[in-house]
C-alpha cells in the first residue's frame, strides 16, 4: 500500500519572507499527528498570498504526490492579499459550504469577528482542500470542530482509509459505511 | 383552478437500476401528504446521477408541469457521482442559501457527517427546488426543519396557496403578507 | 482627514415610486448614528429594484463617493424582482458568506422564514457593502448582530477607523490589529 500524504500549506506573506515564524503550518502538522493514528507523510509548504502560486501548489500536492486531504492556514480574510478561498475554489470541481460554516460558527463563540473568514472547502478529484484560518488557537478550534467528518469524506472520495485516536477525536461513520 | 403539482425526484443510481427499492422518494411524497391538506399530484421520477438527465427533469417539471415546488432526494455528498447541487444551480436564476445551511445545521444535531452535505435550494420560474438527503430519517428531520417557511416562498413567487395541516407542521405567513 | 461616507440605499419599487414611506432606509441611517462616534456622512439613495441602476448606485457611492461601507435594504427575498444579492456579487471582487450565515441565524429567531432571505455582503476595493432585509425591526436585528465585526473589516480593507459609542454597540478587534 502506497503512503497516504497530507499536504500542509501554510500561505502568508510575511512567513514567506521570513519575517515570521512558520507557527500555523507547524501547528497543523502537530494537530494532524495527535489526530491520526494511520501514519502519513506532509507535504508541506510556506507560500505567499499569491493566487497563481497557491493553485499551483494545490494542484501539484493532490495531483502528483496524490494528497487526500491538503489543509491551508491563513489568506481567508477580506484584506486584498487574502486570497485563499479564490485559489481553493479555482481548483476544485465540488465545493462544501457545510464544512465553512460550520467552522465560523464554532470561531463565533470566541470572536464576533469570526463572520469575517470565508473559510471554505472542496473536492479536487481525491483531494479534500480545506481552509482554516491562520491564529494557532483558531486553527485548533475549526479543526476539531470538522476534524470528525474528514476521514468519511476522504472514503467517498476514494482515498485511504484514516483512523483517529478516539481519545483525541472520534472520526463519524455512518452505520452504513 | 388547475391541479397542484410538485415534484419529486429520487435522484439515485442504485435505485433508478432497480437494485434499490425506492424508499427516499416514497418517503417524501408521503410526508408531504401528511403536511398539505391543499390537493396536490405528485410528478415522480427515479433517476440515476446524471448531471444532465437530472437538470432536463427539473426543466420538465417546472416548464410543461408547472410543478411549484420540486424535492430531490440524494447525490448532494461529496462522491464523485453526487451532482444534485449542481444540476439544481444550473437550472435556477436564484439560490437560496438559507435553505441549506438550516438542513446542515439541524442534521448536524444527529450526525457530525452533516457538514458533507451540500444541499441547496433555489427558484426558477415559478418554482421553488430543494434538494433532501437520501437517507429517509434525515429526509424528514430536515424536511420539518425548513418547511414552515416553504408555503410564504411559493406565495412570493407566485404560485399556487398551499395549506398546512396545523397539527403535523406549521405554516409561516409574516403578517403583511 | 477626508470627511468619512457611508452609503445607504432602500431598494424598493414601492418606496422609489413614492407610494411608501421611505422608512427602512432612514432607520439604517438613525441606528448608524446611535452607533458610530465617529461623524460621517451618509450618501443616500432610494432605488427600485432594477439591477443595473442598483449596480451603478452601488459603483457611484464605492468608487466616486469613497464610502467604506454601503448599507443596502430591502430586495433579497425569492420575489422576481428580488436582485439586490445578485448586483451586490456583481460588483464585489471577494463575497463574505459569514456575515449572510450569522444574520439569518439572528433573524431564525423571531421568524422561520428567515431561511428565505439571500441577504450577502462582500469587498469592492475598500468599501464593505451589506445586505439588509427591509423590515425596520429585522434591520436592527441584522445590524446588531454583525455590527461589533464591521469596524474592523474596515480596518483590513484600508478604510478609515470607525469608534463606536460602547454603549450602544462594542466593536471587535482582535489584540494583535
Amino acid at each position: 500500500m502506497n503512503a497516504v500524504h497530507i499536504g500542509v500549506i501554510n500561505v502568508s506573506d510575511r512567513a514567506a519572507a521570513g519575517v515570521y515564524d512558520d507557527v500555523p503550518g507547524k501547528a497543523v502538522v502537530e494537530t494532524l499527528r495527535e489526530y491520526l493514528t494511520t501514519e502519513f507523510e506532509p507535504v508541506y509548504r510556506v507560500i505567499p498570498d499569491e493566487q497563481p502560486e497557491l493553485e499551483a501548489a494545490m494542484i501539484e500536492m493532490a495531483d502528483v504526490h496524490g494528497c487526500c486531504l491538503i489543509v491551508t492556514t491563513g489568506g481567508t480574510g477580506p484584506a486584498p492579499r487574502d486570497v485563499t478561498p479564490e485559489a481553493t475554489e479555482a481548483v476544485c470541481q465540488k465545493m462544501m459550504p457545510g464544512i465553512g460554516e460550520l467552522m465560523r460558527t464554532t470561531s463565533l463563540q470566541y470572536v464576533p469577528t469570526a463572520i469575517l473568514s470565508r473559510q471554505t472547502a472542496g473536492i479536487r478529484g481525491s483531494t479534500l482542500i480545506l481552509n482554516l484560518p491562520g491564529r494557532p488557537k483558531a486553527i485548533r478550534e475549526c479543526l476539531d470542530a470538522v476534524f470528525p467528518a474528514v476521514p468519511y469524506c476522504i472514503d467517498l472520495i476514494e482515498g485511504p482509509r484514516l483512523e483517529t485516536d478516539e481519545s483525541v477525536i472520534k472520526a463519524f461513520r455512518p452505520r452504513s459505511a
